[in-house]
């Protein structure tokens, strides 16, 4: 079996990334997945890559991908199904059966949303149906808008929007946030945002985009909320199913822990991008790049040694 | 005196990123820096920024430009005289005496390299005289180059460039090479590489592009050696003046002690890009973008609080 210097795990921008640094030190890559599953392909607008002013996410995505094809890069848009160490190479098997070799590897395989569950969450995504405040908080200016969670993320996003929006609703199950009591204290003081705790939001609803809420129970004199955009802030999950074989260290959320050079506690296994606890988890295209950069340069240095 | 919110020292990618970000946080923010002194503005091509396969460096860091001041971010061309830290703000001062006030800042102020000083060092910079490897490198595919110094950098680079190049001499001024053992054994047994060591370059020569070097003594029967580039790798000085009047922590190389948000010792002050020692030194555009995101993000954080 012919054995590849590197298989990157992932098609997004940390693995892409990863492939067009990896194919400028000359070594065989081969990206594996689906790159529809990458969360910058869900992205609706992205306005804050440096240089594009606005771009949809999968547009932005093909650019990283053509770029990184152009240079020797190989794609597999198939899922891995199993990572495994051998020796002194890795092998990599994909849902279809197809086994690969390396030297190393780079897991760039992203999180996942936590979901609400509700009605009209799934059908409602880019159509005022977010899970990131940060890209696109800007396009709901003087729109009336909700946030759903009580961690730090969900209360910060609140902020964030309500330097944009007309009015915020801080949607919480319990009156129990959990975030810096500094950072609640000033959502409470804002004019622009309301705080609605202790209520499930139970359907999304709309036509062609989200026009309204439901509560679980009655809010202000009627259990609806009319809406033009959600934001479901109630957590991201690592997608690190595939590293269990791998015996890479996890921190408490499940992020891959590595260090700033991108390494993890398992030799020949680097890892980038949203999947790690690096980067302060600001989870960002530019960060997801910059640490498949990093990881690639690590691999470049751990293979020719 | 207008109050800012955020004052960004230093006009290349991680200082203009740090505006586009600050912008979309909905900080007022003014840049101060003069972007052709920019690391960026000097690179002839770049090839491994995500999307761009081959661009002048100075037509990228214009992109990231535009789009900053499309977002509202203020630039001011002049370089900055004094930074002081009041009660609780900051005052820049320019070389050209316009004060400005604010109540973070965040350092990007970037790096020198060390220069040789030899005739035609300056004259052919960008005509086969680098800075940059990793960069560079693949521009030079099949052509003769030399690599002066003898630290990690430029034993790194010399391996990097062997992938490209037909012949590389690597020119030190000793025989006691400061790079790991390992790496220097590779090279050793590189049959692309000659070591050339105990030899000073005194002069680089060419009309219009690089076509020789000279050395001190003459070194197999001859003296000069005819060449398509020369890589000068004997160190980045980290432009770090501007910060001893604001206390803040460096380490042994000069470079700016950041933790995982760009945060430095100093409350308030922030930094990112090629003069920190974040992102594992590596000091690409995608870090230092990157960097000057997550920095933006901090200020946001500490101004808001």
């Amino acid at each position: 079996m012919f054995m590849l210097d590197l298989l990157i795990i992932g098609a997004g921008p940390a693995g892409v990334t990863a492939s067009i640094y990896a194919s400028r030190y000359k070594l065989s890559n081969l990206v594996i997945g689906n790159p529809l599953d990458a969360s910058l392909a869900k992205a609706h607008l992205v306005e804050n890559w440096p240089g594009e002013k606005s771009i949809k996410g999968a547009d932005l995505l093909e650019k990283f991908t053509d770029h990184a094809k152009s240079l020797g890069g190989e794609f597999d848009s198939n899922n891995v199904g199993n990572v495994t160490k051998k020796d002194d190479f890795f092998e990599v098997v994909t849902t279809q059966g197809k086994t690969y070799q390396s030297k190393a590897v780079v897991i760039c395989s992203g999180t996942f949303e936590r979901k609400l569950g509700v009605p009209g969450e799934k059908e409602l995504l880019g159509k005022g149906v977010s899970y990131c405040a940060i890209c696109d908080g800007p396009f709901f200016k003087e729109k009336n808008v909700a946030v759903v969670g009580g961690g730090n993320s969900a209360v910060m996003a609140s902020l964030m929007l309500s330097e944009h929006a007309k009015k915020v609703y801080l949607v919480h199950r319990s009156d129990n946030f959990k975030s810096e009591p500094v950072v609640l204290e000033r959502v409470k003081k804002n004019p622009k945002i309301e705080v609605v705790a202790g209520y499930n939001l139970s359907e999304i609803s709309g036509d062609s985009k989200v026009e309204k809420v439901t509560l679980d129970k009655e809010y202000d004199g009627k259990n609806e909320i009319a809406l033009d955009g959600v934001f479901v802030e109630i957590g991201l999950i690592p997608n690190s199913v595939l590293l269990n074989n791998l015996g890479v260290d996890l921190d408490e959320d499940g992020s891959v822990i590595v260090d700033q050079g991108g390494q993890t506690n398992i030799e020949g296994v680097f890892s980038a991008g949203d999947i790690t606890n690096g980067s302060g988890k600001v989870r960002q295209i530019l960060s997801a790049c910059s640490e498949g950069m990093i990881a690639a340069t690590s691999a470049y240095r751990f293979i020719k040694k």
